[in-house]
């Protein structure tokens, strides 16, 4: 596998963003990755089955959330998070930020 | 018709807040309602199917993003911005001000 692709920032839509973030699986993958910075997807998934999570991957990259760059095997998985808030800002930090 | 359930905003939920904004008629009305603080249903309406803003409304209302109170027969609509604020800190000034 080569890469993934990942959305210009100035492309990032609020929609989006906010359909990404309001799902519970993603929502904590968010948040985990607002604690560690970066995590590989085994790390990420958890118990979680396999299948789905490749799509919840796909829509927190296709809406400018996630990053997932490849480093042998490993798929490491970061937030967007200056560009996010570059272009929403304060919205990322209120999402982590949320109790 | 008596008045509308609105939810304590100690069961306000960050995922279903997410979920009723991430819609772009329900955005809509959350940005209009930014602006001008309070509006009845037909204003925010305007041109859009009156039976599928019903549910938007609800969706609304039950998150905990939105307020309606009867006034005659007009049903007045406010962003519970304070209460939202203080349960999710910067969570909708990030909204409104998003471009």
């Amino acid at each position: 596998m080569a890469a993934y692709d990942h959305p210009d920032p100035a492309t990032f839509e609020l929609i989006l963003v906010l359909r990404a973030l309001a799902d519970p699986a993603r929502l904590d993958i968010v948040r985990h990755l607002g604690r560690v910075g970066e995590a590989n997807c085994a790390t990420l998934i958890g118990t979680r089955p396999k299948s789905s999570m490749s799509h919840h991957f796909q829509v927190l990259r296709e809406s400018g959330v996630l990053r997932t760059r490849i480093e042998g095997v490993q798929h490491r998985n970061s937030l967007r998070f200056e560009e996010l808030d570059a272009r929403f800002p304060g919205l990322m930090t209120a999402i982590l930020n949320a109790a």
